[in-house]
């Protein structure tokens, strides 16, 4: 009977758990029981999951070796579900902050957070050049206003790099879908209002790619499938596009993803493999895989992304350029493919934190249209750091958590994270941050569910051929959970949020690597069916989970490479609502590490001749 | 393999759904498909159901047959789910009230209410000797506070007709606990407080009974079963019951219910069938079964039960007293049996409108401390109705639901109704409530999703004979949905609650029968298996669910009886918040009707000698 009963796990009462240095509360490792398949091996497994007999035996063996029985479907847990990662305002309050008025439009939020920027920094970003940097928006502000280019030169120059990448040498899947003659007519319409002198905003004529998960006129929404869009018209711009769009962003097509979302090695089936800019050997991560990567190959100064489990941050690590995940409710949903309903909302990609700030300043909503009313929170409030410099700012730090990745990322981290430390007069606290591991697996029974509760009537009338293999894999599990196993997943989310809520007394930002692995090598086996790598995709998530899980806001800057030349991200996880914070110390630690990026393999520079 | 596949029902977008009168949307009568069981029938669909091969296959079809595959299991549903019945205060504002302090104590709040009544409705509730009236809580303190009687005497005068009732002759299973000695101890303490004239307040020694769902000290909490309190402890009063110790009022035992909430006919296997006070071989109603029996037969003028799915309301309806169920949130859950998370709450059960407005202030709680502090709505609003006739009131009603009850309470309802707005020149608005059975159903999958998730560990170490025939059917029923169910059936909250936001905007109040069938035969091959009767159930819960499942205020008065002398309840559901309204409305109704209310046949008379 061992097949059919796993004991479940006695969790005490979340007031009795110490988050403190000396905790007694175990650090429980992942600990995967699914080894890498890929290419027959993949097709074998499909034909076992989808089996009428064998299926559901092999489902129950995958949930039950990977400790799902025991921390989740079968656990005594006290406390009752929270069902979703809404926040109070008013728990939350920053220093030194600039306010800005939610209720003005993009394009005045956007110039208020052009003024928050310090001149300073802004000489300090363009002019030097011994070392590699990308262009920012207001670069290319600058090199339209001075008519130094257009944005009509730089969309041409775009529209060929973006040919060369997808060559035959490069094989680089960057876009699933981009429109030369719709990029042209925007580029030519900024160009215009550049040569009238009247841009409408800084972002006039900046190149923003799109992910394939969110809605941008004219393409279809595929959400890197060969049929969602099918099903689902996509018919307006999703909110934060339509933002973007209003102050002048020139959108230039949608790019590649992992299939669904339900995968974060970037490797797509029907569309391609991404690749990694730094090494087109590795994979890009994902599953906004394309967003990170056209970052990162300077094709687009920015990038919008799609963030359920970790999905804007990984591939940002991974091909080493800026991550941002506000907090849930603060970027809105209307538009996204509903591929989950609690964890995901749209984050931003970007080449350094202040044009992550730019464009956070346009895309953020105090009032998410998709949100039933009844359960908004009160947003009014600032978003924009002032340009002074924060003081006695706490970091948690929870040691073995900490160093659970690479020998390279941990020291990596470490090091930067006691730089930064020293340089600002800042602090770290260690604590320990109970579950974590519980926490993952509530969250991936949670994202499961409702992806296929979201897309079961299209699953339902779908040829299963239509789905890459690896996708069928994760759908079969996916769709595993009975509503016992969703509702305790719930009431982790609440022990979660408890236990969040003590550690942040303690401390003002988490601070974690982003992900335990860099990116790994992209195996030909894996281009046609894709591949399943859940060892390597739970420490790719190890550090993702508390902010989508708990809607908490996060931020990923690269810090440097491992011996491979692969970069590393450092992460802070903050309190809800406090994205200036947040921002500003990315800045902060930006400013220490932005001269040590070597340049990635592939790289267009579309502003300049070099 | 139409056994395995029911097509699911294509909602349209909820914002295309008409409420006005002539919409198209069909009213779907409850098709139940399950025929009554009871004795050994109960035992054979035991044993089909807990088999290992024809189980999953017999729910399978019970599931199928009774729509919950076409409505909620394989429903295309363009709404995302609504998880929590929570609604924000600012979305409501009543005419005419008395704004009362939610910080003061419940004593200073049961004095507040006190103050809002008039003297003049005092004289004529208990001048009025010709008809039948049961004692209120002002005619019990103004016999203690002129000592014509003591509270003493009354709690001995209960003593005896508890015995008396559940003796040979009337075999009638009121309480599953109640202990002398206490109650003796807290009566001669009370008289000692009116002796030295220092009454804590009104409720100063008013019997109160309460539901075995919720703890009271120094009874164990059974939730009506032989198990429950084995493994949970009572170690404290709930807050509710806590509030009312504090205002004096003497906790006379933990009343009968229907096993687990799981029912609705208030019979129970272990402790005995509650039966009608109104006609001892009829049904109680339930699962608040006890609760409205003791307040109908006179032995407590207030009693506190809880409403999961209508358990308030349904056996107020049946046993002619009033029942009444607060907005979501009003009243704290702490201390109440965990058997779902996000439908029930506490409510009261009174003679009377006035107690049980008495007994709201006493027990109304603005910040529930068993929700976690991030989710608090705003409750620092107005509880009170003032003396005065509020104007203009729009009572909404669907006609084809209104008239899916039986003849005699059709009959009675609708004549009620026109009285009522006649009398006080109130409107009815004819509109349609979309979606009733769905509705029901997505309630039915949320609350048995909820009860076996928050048992499940429990359960899982129970020996089944442990567990009442019926209630191991239900059980087995219960805790078959998969998580897309579950989710499901949240969307379909959604969809509702902005329905429902819709029709208030057309009218103040909705108004129904209570229920769509009065008490029922009870039959003796029931008394010991339990019966099934899913169409009388269907019949009874037929207008209670918005309240629990969209958190809404609703409160059930006595009317009238059918033809066999079974009490006919009308019921006003109202806006969140809408408390006030609501008691001023049934009140009025209640001037109107209080005359005509047949004298239960078991009914005891504590305060004066007959």
């Amino acid at each position: 009977m061992g097949l059919l009963r796993a004991r479940g796990k006695v969790y005490k009462p979340v007031k009795d758990v110490d988050i403190g240095k000396n905790s007694s509360e175990p650090y429980t490792p992942a600990d995967v029981k699914a080894p890498r398949v890929a290419g027959i091996l993949v097709k074998i497994f499909v034909w076992i999951l989808e089996s009428w007999i064998l299926g559901p035996i092999a489902v129950h063996i995958l949930k039950r070796d990977n400790r799902i029985h025991k921390f989740v479907s079968n656990a005594e847990i006290p406390e009752p579900p929270l069902f979703t990662p809404i926040h109070a305002s008013k728990d939350h309050t920053e220093q030194e902050i600039s306010p800005i008025n939610l209720d003005s439009s993009p394009i005045e939020r956007v110039q208020e957070a052009i003024n928050c920027l310090s001149t300073d920094t802004e000489s300090g970003l363009c002019q030097q050049t011994s070392t590699f940097r990308r262009w920012t928006i207001r670069d290319y502000s600058r090199a339209y206003n001075s008519k130094e280019t257009t944005p009509l030169e730089v969309a041409k120059r775009f529209l060929a790099a973006v040919k060369n990448s997808s060559g035959p040498n490069l094989k680089m899947a960057f876009f699933i879908n981009y429109n030369e003659e719709d990029i042209i007519r925007q580029a030519k319409e900024s160009t215009v209002r550049y040569e009238k002198g009247i841009p409408i905003s800084v972002l006039d004529g900046i190149l923003v790619a799109v992910k394939d998960e969110m809605d941008c006129m004219p393409y279809p929404t595929t959400g890197g499938t060969k049929w969602l869009h099918k099903v689902r018209q996509c018919t307006d711009d999703a909110i934060c596009v339509k933002q973007l769009r209003s102050c002048g962003a020139i959108l230039v097509g949608k790019t590649n993803m992992h299939e669904l979302g339900a995968g974060t090695s970037g490797i797509n089936p029907h569309y391609g493999a991404c690749r990694n800019p730094y090494n087109i050997n590795k994979v890009s991560g994902g599953s906004s895989s394309g967003s990170a990567a056209v970052v990162c190959a300077g094709l687009c100064p920015v990038a919008l992304g799609v963030d359920g489990g970790g999905s804007v941050r990984m591939p940002a690590a991974l091909c080493g350029v800026v991550g941002f995940k506000p907090t849930a409710g603060r970027i809105s949903n209307s538009g996204v493919l509903p591929l989950n309903w609690t964890v995901g909302m749209p984050g931003i990609l970007a080449a350094t934190v202040e044009d992550a700030l730019i464009t956070f300043a346009a895309v953020c909503n105090p009032f998410p249209l998709n949100q039933p009313k009844f359960t908004q929170p009160d947003l009014s409030f600032p978003l924009l750091t002032s340009s002074q410099s924060l003081a006695n700012i706490k970091f948690a730090k929870y040691e073995e958590w900490f160093n659970d990745s690479t020998e390279d990322i941990r020291n990596c981290c470490d090091h930067t994270l006691k730089m930064l430390c020293r340089n600002y007069g800042w602090k770290t606290v260690e604590v320990t941050v109970p579950e974590i591991e519980e926490m993952r697996l509530a969250h991936y029974v949670t994202i499961a569910s409702e992806c296929t509760t979201s897309l079961g009537p299209h699953l339902e009338k779908l040829k299963s051929a239509q789905i890459g293999w690896d996708a069928r894999i994760g759908l079969r599990v996916y769709s595993s959970f009975d509503s016992k196993e969703y509702l305790n997943a719930q009431r982790i989310r609440n022990r979660q949020m408890q236990l969040h809520q003590e550690i942040f007394k303690a401390a003002d930002v988490i601070v974690t690597p982003t992900t335990g692995v860099t990116a790994y090598s992209l195996q030909d086996d894996a281009l046609d069916t894709g591949e399943l790598d859940y060892i390597n995709g739970a420490a790719l998530v190890r550090y993702s989970i508390s902010g989508n899980f708990l809607g908490l806001p996060a931020v990923t800057i690269m810090i440097g490479c491992d011996k491979g030349g692969m970069p590393i991200g450092l992460q802070f996880i903050g309190k809800p609502w406090s994205e200036a914070t947040l921002l500003h110390l990315a800045n902060a630690l930006q400013e220490l590490c932005i001269g040590s990026y070597p340049k990635p393999k592939v790289f267009f520079n579309l502003l300049k001749k070099e």
